[in-house]
């Protein structure tokens, strides 16, 4: 079991040292930093969002693309590291969202955050670009990827 | 003096629409949010950190670029939003490290976060260059910018 996790997450980790980037960090931190990447990566996605599809807030393409690109930049990060042994529950007052099925399911989510990557370099591209109507479709791919995995693996 | 942060925020927010981007955050979540950023773009310090200063885990360029380029992108999404009125303070149980004198000097911020996101674009271009020399050269101008910061506005 354990090896076929450390192989899943070889590819979320972007190759190796899995072993080693787990005894980097705790189990409570683990989960506390993926919480904030994903957190970080929400609040961009909420500037999007304003900006192209809402009209909320005027867009400023400049903008657009910083926070495209931060979404990229974190779901490129290797955010498999920090779904390592003992980050499947809640720890103390830690709670997570995470559901216990994704630690069984590695192979799978480390599929699902691949698209996530790729979906998001994608919409950096074209906030880069500029094309408003481009970005909107980006954007959605985005986020179906977000939901595809929080309908399977994110509980309430 | 509301202008004034205004105008200072205007850098760190890449120009303009400064109210319509505090209206899309409360201060409760403008405090999350900054505080995500902060341990997300830490968390990836202590990788690069881990692999070309200390040599605690094997260097893996594509790990350290896609490190740097979370740093990077984090550092120049226009965190300045996430310092609105009404974060200036702890709200209830949630605790903030931030300095008051920092929001009664957003110019001087604004400033040292533009030199944190001109070190952070270097750190990002030196680790996918991949020359280990220079990436240790670049990751101490980061590490030095974080401090300037911490030093002047971050409490214990």
């Amino acid at each position: 079991m354990k090896t076929v996790i450390a192989g899943a997450l070889s590819a979320l980790l972007l190759g190796g040292a899995v072993t080693a980037a787990y005894a980097q960090v705790s189990p409570e931190d683990q989960i506390e930093i993926r919480q904030a990447g994903f957190s970080y990566m929400a609040w961009n996605m909420g500037k999007i969002k304003a900006q192209v599809i809402d009209g909320s807030v005027e867009y400023n393409q400049q903008q657009v693309s910083a926070a495209a690109n931060a979404i990229d930049a974190i779901a490129n990060s290797g955010m498999g590291a920090l779904f390592g042994p003992g980050t499947e529950k809640d720890i103390g007052d830690l709670h997570t969202r995470a559901d216990p099925a994704l630690f069984e399911n590695m192979q799978d989510m480390a599929e699902l955050a691949g698209n996530l990557g790729t979906a998001a370099s994608n919409l950096a591209a074209k906030a880069e670009a500029g094309d408003q109507d481009e970005i909107r479709v980006a954007f959605g791919e985005v986020g179906k990827s977000c939901k595809s995995c929080h309908e399977k693996y994110r509980m309430e």
